[in-house]
């Protein structure tokens, strides 16, 4: 099996697309102790909450303070989810290590979910551009292409479409792009022809790939993505989070699951394994009666992993 | 991504690893109907039961008039799991097409499973091929080598010794093999590995792989066998079955799954996705109060997903 990389990062989501999708709204505290869990465990980047309206989103009503927590973390790489200019200016406020603005390559799901077309959403980025470069702010910009594989409203999306809007928000400013498959349309041999594009487009400012579990493909896609050298991965402790057009399906890939699979192929993910393991048990504790996936949490591990030790010169 | 077969098979094994594995003894009655709902949805290769004293396995021992029903299937490759020569002759009487005898290639768990040493089962390997040739029976013989990524009492199992083991069933007669992932030690690059050598050892007499999705890594490691051309996977309808050693943990890969991502990557399985999900709704119903796995019967195919038609000429 050849292009796996020798490191890997797996950017923790589950404060923010996990926990949006859940109904229990976790208290700030118990934020804070997953935080400081899952750098002790070995994680160095996760995407802390995002600067929606709270009225929307009451889970993620104390995402500044979440931040300000997350900046007192000693090699912590602090991303929030933004979906306009008037959050990144929250995140620039709160001096966020990166921030991450959502684009639907669905029209239709754009449409319905951020009120904006893909090209709105552009716009907007250049704005957040603007307002990041004049607040002498080092937060960078990440552009996250969503349904990049399809969405349940509008059926297919084009490649090329998925594509020309990844190159489109890089041309507006964003420091680098990612590519998500929302709702679990992506299969590995998709998963590779499109990113395979996307390198090619983007270079090393290609950044991460984000597989939901949806229909179980994730950790097989991930699979396929790291074949051809991407070392960023989204995942979601305990697969919390979901998926709105498919009640009880399976959130994001699982943090514990995506870990071992990459730590198993011999892939340094600075992640201690078993620390991890008892961080995803007290979590699936302070969320019961939510959905929680992930397999790994039943039958711990092999007796032959080899666990890693965190390091520093992982936190890349 | 190179490598992928145009063609595959998903060998259901639900009604006998999944069966063998709860504790619901299902009825014959229910037997036949699942058989005759998976013709009907494409599946063409089925182990049907295994010929062990039904004393140990309550849930098998209708697996004589099981087969001869299966036989009444037309297209329909019926296998059965054979422990030792007492079995493989009730096989033959049966007219089975395929009889599959296991061996572990952990000393530890082989002598804790079966009471003999690998050489022992080879030994016995040797006595089954004598008795099909004696009886005129073209029921085939296929070893498959378990625990073959290590297992969950000795640890490591040996590369070296799974592929000694391999070659040594097929020179005592057997005349295919397959490799098995009975605890979910495997993962994609462990897998890649290992069948890599054993593809140069047994050619097109190695027929199948088999991956228990225990930690969660099951439809990774079929990925990276198909890569390297491998036409043939185990499977259990809803994921049942589950790991002695687990408790909790995920049986084999869910048939619905694993079809979902072959026939999502082009790949001709013959398998009627709506049909195989219908099915599958319905054991599940019969199996209330078990544990069933698998993700995509939640969320159901994808609007994008291309359904294949059932024909003859994937029923290889």
């Amino acid at each position: 099996m050849n292009g796996l990389p020798a490191r890997a990062t797996v950017r923790e989501v589950g404060l923010r697309d996990g926990l949006q999708s859940i109904a229990t709204v976790l208290p700030t505290e118990r934020k804070r102790e997953w935080l400081r869990d899952a750098v002790a465990a070995g994680q160095r980047e996760i995407e802390v909450g995002s600067f929606v309206p709270s009225r929307l989103l009451p889970q993620m009503a104390d995402t500044a303070e979440v931040l300000a927590y997350a900046k007192t973390l000693p090699g912590l790489v602090a991303s929030v989810l933004v979906p306009n200019l008037k959050g990144a200016e929250r995140a620039l406020e709160g001096d966020a290590d990166l921030m991450i603005l959502p684009l639907s390559a669905s029209h239709a799901h754009s449409l319905a979910n951020l009120r904006k077309t893909p090209d709105e959403v552009i716009a907007e980025l250049a704005r957040i551009r603007a307002a990041r470069d004049a607040s002498g702010r080092k937060t960078l910009i990440e552009g996250g292409v969503g349904t990049a594989f399809g969405c349940t409203l509008q059926g297919a999306v084009e490649p090329a479409e998925v594509l020309r809007l990844m190159q489109a928000l890089l041309d507006a400013g964003a420091d680098r792009v990612s590519l998500a498959d929302t709702v679990g349309y992506a299969d590995p041999l998709s998963v590779s022809r499109l990113f395979e594009q996307a390198l090619k487009i983007a270079g090393d400012r290609f950044c991460c790939g984000h597989f939901h579990d949806t229909r179980g493909l994730a950790l097989a896609n991930v699979l396929a993505a790291a074949q051809l050298g991407v070392t960023r991965f989204d995942a979601s402790l305990a697969g919390i989070g979901g998926c709105p057009h498919a009640p009880g399906a399976s959130g994001n890939a699982s943090t514990e699951d995506l870990g071992f699979m990459l730590g198993a192929m011999g892939i340094d993910t600075g992640l201690d394994m078993a620390a991890l393991l008892a961080l995803r048990a007290k979590v699936a504790g302070w969320l019961q009666g939510e959905q929680t996936n992930g397999a790994l949490w039943r039958a711990g591990l092999p007796k032959t992993f080899r666990p890693v030790t965190p390091t520093a010169a992982t936190a890349h």
